[in-house]
């Protein structure tokens, strides 16, 4: 069982650079296995084109100390244990700098809900968290990520599976690592089609309720006709 | 006939993520067989990387059950027919949210016709539908979408080969889905170059009339002598 | 001779496409042998994947005749003779629409010396030819594009390799269909650079003329050291 | 020695291309080794698809002249020259043109620190050198060049990675070639990163100073817990 959870979690990290999302070695996923209380996440700094298992370390979900692995995991593990202690209907986890959304983060802006593509993630904008404090910043800076992305997402993860850490970056979330990734794949080009829709009209205007909603229930309401059943 | 007609579906289908047009399981591509009143499409949520001739699904062109296939045709399969219904000379259908294209569907603005590669397309700017009213969201979306493009090409589906759905993406249509794909291509830099253009100059002036028509008349016009013979 | 002249301009044209310069069939790249009289140019309307040096057609320099191919030749084939006729020192002859010029050439702006890495190709900005009369237009169109294009660069095409056509695109040369195409890639990239400049700063400042002439002669004036003997 | 160090410079000029850095033959690597006073770098104006370790040159750091190789050095050597002597730390240097970092230096803007992948490369913005005085371009260009990037980075060339050049493009540099190349694409990506945050906010503010000393900290501090032990 943990073998396959890491042979996904590495899949999954090997997507990143695929779609474009990460640079050198930007960038991270986790995959979690509840019952054995465990999650796979990338090693700190290791380079995608030479990855192997070898470079995806377990950790305890409980702990956080290393269970598996000679590499220390990524900077980033405590926010992804923090976001799976509290969602608990998550299964795996996305960290990116990926470019686009990146400058909706760094211009401290949410990402606004101008179009289908985004209604078919989520029906609300891309949350933007609230700055760290100081004294967060200084004493478990990566808890405290974990904790005003939870606050981003109104402890909603389903509805909402994507935040941004201003002058940062994005997480994404989903019931498995591949999803996650796929999350994180739509966030990027949902950040640009929002930055480029700006360019052409500052003052766009949000997508119509109604044409929002039916997209996102077509998607992913109880009566979802979209994808194979 | 109809082995073949999914053959070319399957390809042109292919062709979306080859040229940048797709991301994920997005946009569709359908192809039509008029004797056997059939059409050929994409199944929905079906991934590009795997997908074989078995995620394409055929669909009765006048009763819109499906006839062959296990899978369920794209949710956009509604929109697809209703157009083939009144454009008697088209072949094929594509639907994308591709990029550039779909920053000016989210701005609400339809394309003007800046440049000659534009007007190798079309003589005129791409049309940005209506929106659609709250009761046509509410019952029959997919149809009603199909209705406003109708409109927006003011049924001149050769003149006017792709139109923008406000907030949501483009179709484009040709003779065959090779050829729909071909204007989905070009509509999309067409778009790209428009942005680019409008960053300049904000006010940007149409092409002249005259170099447009004999842009639009040598690869299209009666005495054409763009291509091959 | 005329074999070896076909397979480069095969070459050069398939150059485009791998440096992202066309898309489809657009674009087109041209050589001449004079002691031959000969241009050769590629076929109008082919597609760059299966493009072999039969769809590379030998046209008289003289007359504008096709001396050798199955296949019509590129409809700008009159504005390629045109600019053979008077640039004696011009071996190849490249048009695409690329993307950031095209976006310049729509703008009806010339593209400023910002940098010198415009500095390396040319000392002067690139310059926007004038607009065609409604006569130009109507008679003669690909010849006038020529003369235009001639006007625009003063008759000086080595100081000036690339010039724009307001509305429609770009045409550079050089002294081999090769050299034309390194040409193409750096006027693109040049456009680019503008483009992005301007962004930062809609009224940047043209680069030094001390710094400007420096790079420019260290490349390609008499006492140039930039390259291999 | 010395065969392993064309060799790697080799490399690090590969890389150039690979990571979309360059086009043509713009942009050159090069590596030092002190022991034996001579670095070894690119040779002028050759193309990256055929490059071999021939066109490695390896020149005296005290002399500048040639000691091994029968080509020309690129015309960049005498400014990595005075690089090398100043900055006794740096293994490797790169000058690129790319282009979001040198669209900042053809608007002679330095690149503001607006997020944490700015603040994970060095803690201060990425300077702008001064422009160079007419009596410098015309005698010494490419030495002076050096100084002033010497003067921008306040010879701390460890804290100071990368520097732009005003109208022209970016040098970095690092503890080995590989490491100078690794910097050249994060600034690219921090420029690109800045260019679209300023386009959503011409006004956007830099990264609180506690994040930016925390992500610094953590990952080049004594303290640092980023990467492998």
């Amino acid at each position: 069982m943990l073998d396959e959870l890491r042979a996904r979690v590495l899949a999954a990290n090997l997507a990143l650079p695929e779609n474009h999302l990460v640079k050198l070695t930007w960038g991270n996923v986790s995959g979690v296995d509840r019952e054995a209380g465990m999650i796979a996440i990338k090693a700190s700094g290791v380079s995608y084109a030479a990855m192997t298992t070898d470079d995806v370390v377990l950790v305890s979900l409980d702990t956080g100390e290393v269970v598996h692995g000679d590499r220390r995991p990524s900077t980033d593990t405590p926010t992804h244990l923090v976001l799976y202690r509290e969602f608990q209907s998550v299964g795996g986890i996305v960290h990116t700098h990926s470019t686009w959304a990146t400058a909706w983060a760094q211009a401290n802006r949410e990402i606004p809900l101008l179009g289908t593509t985004h209604a078919d993630l989520t029906a609300d904008p891309i949350p933007l968290a609230r700055a760290l404090t100081s004294a967060e910043v200084a004493d478990g800076y990566e808890e405290a990520t974990g904790r005003i992305l939870i606050e981003a997402v109104d402890g909603r993860p389903d509805e909402r599976p994507c935040a941004l850490v201003p002058g940062h970056g994005v997480f994404c979330w989903g019931p498995t690592p591949h999803r996650a990734v796929e999350n994180a794949v739509t966030v990027e080009e949902v950040a640009r089609l929002a930055l480029l829709t700006t360019v052409l009209d500052p003052k766009a205007r949000p997508l119509d309720d109604v044409v929002r909603d039916k997209h996102h229930e077509r998607k992913h309401g109880p009566h979802s006709y979209y994808g194979q059943p």
